[in-house]
């Protein structure tokens, strides 16, 4: 860490919370002329889609749940503290469009910490084309957090919602799974072997030399949301049902199936594998299928497709533009959900949850 | 506090993220025709207002920043939570209609606080007629953290933005300034006087038995926002700038000076300031008006009006339902900030800054 007088070492305490946030406006591109008002006022206000609706979410990214300072740069935690939020619009079928950033920060954090913070923010928001309207930013007596809201966008009939599959309909997921679970996994290891496990902030492990475990580590830290293809699914209405990969594959089976009031069978063999990942859980010792069934942070999409859709679906592997879409299983009437592996039906690993 | 194992006593540690959805979700009342998809999906959707302009607004409190638990109940905290917010957007002349809400709560919180946190939001919610649509809990390492978002509505040409003022605009404040002030002083006093100042969370002081005082401490741990009088400004257009008192009545006439690259000239003499505040703060010995000016917390509306729309008030002051208007000076050229005390005038005492 740099001492308080470096350029890069002063401390948001002695900073004040008006420069702090005139610093963020500065950072902010040029202005979305969808939106009215901007940061440094009251409230912003913004333009919607003409005929569209409301779409709106908020998580939080809590240092010491969410993320460690010891894995995670703070560039690193400004992208994923979008990136979940896009994921939750991307999984309505929905388009993000603005942001809210509200700012927890304890009394050490640096200047340069909340640029890199806001730079890994804004980078994704630009290449989403998503505008940071405003938020907020206050002291932290404890962790650092970070809370967005993300403002999306939908037309009336394209909503996707987790209730809407039918027995019978198949099961798709997009991209690989187990990549960001095996990169948490090694990351966890490092510092148990350099015996850093105590350490606190500041100092980010190096990432791995191996070019697969790196990306592993890189899906963990700076997850991809699948904007463009949730909206896809929306806009050409292929889904009957879809939500998000946030707390793993066999937690989203389980709530869309729930909520769609079915149950649900996975084929194991079908499973999107991430090869490198695969190959790390089988290297430790690990039930690779559970562990990438278990393990949360994917951020990819799980939906479902009723069989008269199922001609929907070229126009939207076209669209996809490389990302893989997999058939995995399909949600039943039975209200059970089930892993078929080697022939055996056995029960679904379960997932993350945060209690 | 009571035990684990008392109804009133189970820890959010042992219940689950989804048990606590699920909770509040049964507490939230029926749903709102204009709520598409409400709690419990991987985010909400909503029908904006035809032709409205989106207000968007995010703040936090922050458990050892923003309220101490021996001060306030949990319901005071739900409800200061919402007000905050819905301040801000009333300050933008707009009405709020959607709340998500991000809580972060520590290990040991009790399913009752959680309960009467959420009591305390959603029954002004429905005095306001806004709708809880959603938003996200964790845990937290740390304080406990309520991160509001407000989704308002407001006509195009009727926004009300801190930059609109100019040099000769009267100057505006609702109802009375230093009440909540005095009543956080006074609570502070019966800390140190109970020798309870390092105290932790759970029990919450006795209010005071003198009423005026008690109505003191009321305005501290549950600010009524100016919900109708701002969206009343803001459509009638009487005022040419508005901003809320949160961080005191000096910080706001400073920030909407700036805003409007005018200066100000408030009179002493004219500040309508609360009666038990005035007493309390000349028991104490302390300067009352700087004080009540300093103090933050109000969560009144600061505005400015153009001598040609002077007219428009008297409407205003109709409506206002019996809430105080009252001029207190004037936007000037000159950009200094001063106030007029005894023919005297004198900078304006500084307001209250988070960091």
């Amino acid at each position: 860490m740099s001492s308080p007088g470096s350029a890069t070492g002063h401390r948001v305490a002695e900073a004040g919370e008006r420069a702090l946030i005139e610093r963020i406006r500065s950072r902010v591109p040029a202005a979305d002329p969808a939106l009215v008002v901007g940061i440094g006022d009251d409230a912003a206000v913004a333009i919607p889609d003409r005929g569209a609706l409301q779409v709106l979410t908020t998580d939080a990214l809590v240092e010491g749940v969410h993320f460690d300072r010891r894995f995670s740069t703070p560039a690193d935690i400004g992208h994923k503290a979008l990136a979940v939020n896009v994921s939750d619009v991307a999984s309505m079928g929905a388009t993000s469009r603005f942001a809210l950033l509200s700012l927890m920060l304890p009394a050490h954090t640096t200047l340069i910490e909340v640029d890199e913070l806001l730079e890994g923010l804004l980078e994704l928001a630009k290449r989403l084309r998503i505008t940071l309207a405003g938020g907020n930013i206050t002291r932290s007596p404890g962790p650092l957090v970070l809370d967005v809201t993300v403002i999306g966008s939908v037309r009336p009939r394209r909503i996707l919602t987790r209730a809407g599959g039918r027995a019978g309909d198949d099961l798709y997921v997009t991209g690989r799974i187990g990549a960001a679970r095996a990169g948490l996994e090694w990351l966890r290891e490092q510092c148990v072997q350099s015996g850093e496990a105590n350490a606190v902030g500041g100092v980010t492990l190096p990432r791995p030399a191996d070019r697969d475990l790196a990306e592993c580590v890189e899906r963990y830290c700076r997850p991809e949301p699948r904007s463009r293809l949730g909206a896809i699914l929306g806009r050409t209405r292929t889904a009957s049902a879809c939500m998000d990969l946030s707390d793993g594959l066999a937690d989203a089976v389980t709530q869309l199936a729930s909520a769609s009031h079915t149950g649900a069978e996975i084929d194991a063999a079908l499973l999107p594998m991430h090869p490198s990942a695969h190959a790390w859980f089988s290297r430790i010792g690990a039930d690779a299928v559970s562990a990438a069934v278990a393990g949360g942070d994917d951020y990819e999409l799980l939906f479902a497709v009723s069989p008269k859709r199922r001609g929907r679906l070229r126009g939207v592997f076209r669209e996809a533009r490389g990302v893989p879409i997999t058939k995995i299983g399909a949600l039943t009437a039975d209200r059970s959900i089930g892993l078929t592996r080697n022939g055996r039906l056995e029960p679904l690993p379960t997932g993350f949850v945060h209690f």
